[in-house]
């Protein structure tokens, strides 16, 4: 975007820019989401993020079929806060040595990246909302709807199981 | 944190790391809320962004208040996160002209900041029931009610006033 020249006039260029944003992150979290289940131990965290993963695939193709709704074309920018957090996790998960702290601290990460992405589809659906697309709605409510239970499903596995261990 | 070493061996040590990042978090948006009063035409939002500035430096002194009861001094490490959200939300505002459209723009950057630390604390609670230390969850849990409250607080305001004049 311009150094000299404000590009975003409308709510139409928000709403766009919003969605090339989360493009960009969901792609990143199909990445993330493999690397967490490649080093989680624990069973059950394994199979959360595996679940996850191929519902990360599907929210991709949704975003898709959001850009083809508003006639754009599928297009990733960067996106500082989702690289900071997986940036993040990856630190934290380098320096961690027993398995099931690293557990906690993997939900953990997961957990910010959920959040973000809950945010960003709130505001998404707002905006939508707004500007009288209603088509949108029902595709990016039921992705975010997904992206709630995602951290609500990490929340019972840390609380029932890897954190016990993980302070034990 | 070490290259070759594994610092983190323990669930107490994780929590501590947390701690000291949500704190570099927390004196980050204390600075970020300031810009963003500053930068919000809405008065409405502009009086929510003083006023949960003023609550994020009472964050910063409970999380003061943590660090003692688990003997440690207050310290912040980097938080690649929130300098991620931070930067995302200024790349953004930076290029907007419209200032009803800016309004919308930095309510979302400023709910994504808001979940990040809803998750963060979130984390700290749990790691801190499942470690005992009762002492502490009483005073995280004041600072997530009122992250929580903050985010409800921007999309009252962004669903009845700014969004509307938004896409006006």
């Amino acid at each position: 975007m311009g150094l000299f020249t404000k590009d975003m006039k409308t709510m139409n260029d928000l709403f766009l820019h919003q969605l090339q944003d989360i493009y960009y992150a969901e792609h990143q979290l199909v990445k993330a989401l493999q690397k967490l289940a490649g080093k989680a131990a624990d069973a059950q965290l394994k199979n959360a993020f595996l679940a996850h993963l191929d519902e990360t695939k599907s929210h991709v193709q949704r975003l898709e079929q959001v850009f083809q709704m508003i006639g754009a074309v599928p297009k990733s920018i960067d996106c500082p806060a989702i690289d900071g957090i997986i940036e993040e996790a990856d630190e934290i998960a380098g320096d961690i040595a027993d398995k099931a702290v690293l557990d906690a601290a993997l939900i953990a990460g997961a957990q910010a990246a959920e959040h973000y992405e809950i945010a960003r589809y709130g505001s998404l659906i707002a905006w939508a909302r707004q500007l009288g697309r209603n088509d949108c709605i029902g595709i990016l409510q039921r992705t975010l709807e997904e992206e709630k239970a995602a951290d609500k499903k990490l929340t019972s596995i840390a609380e029932r199981d890897v954190n016990v261990r993980a302070a034990g």
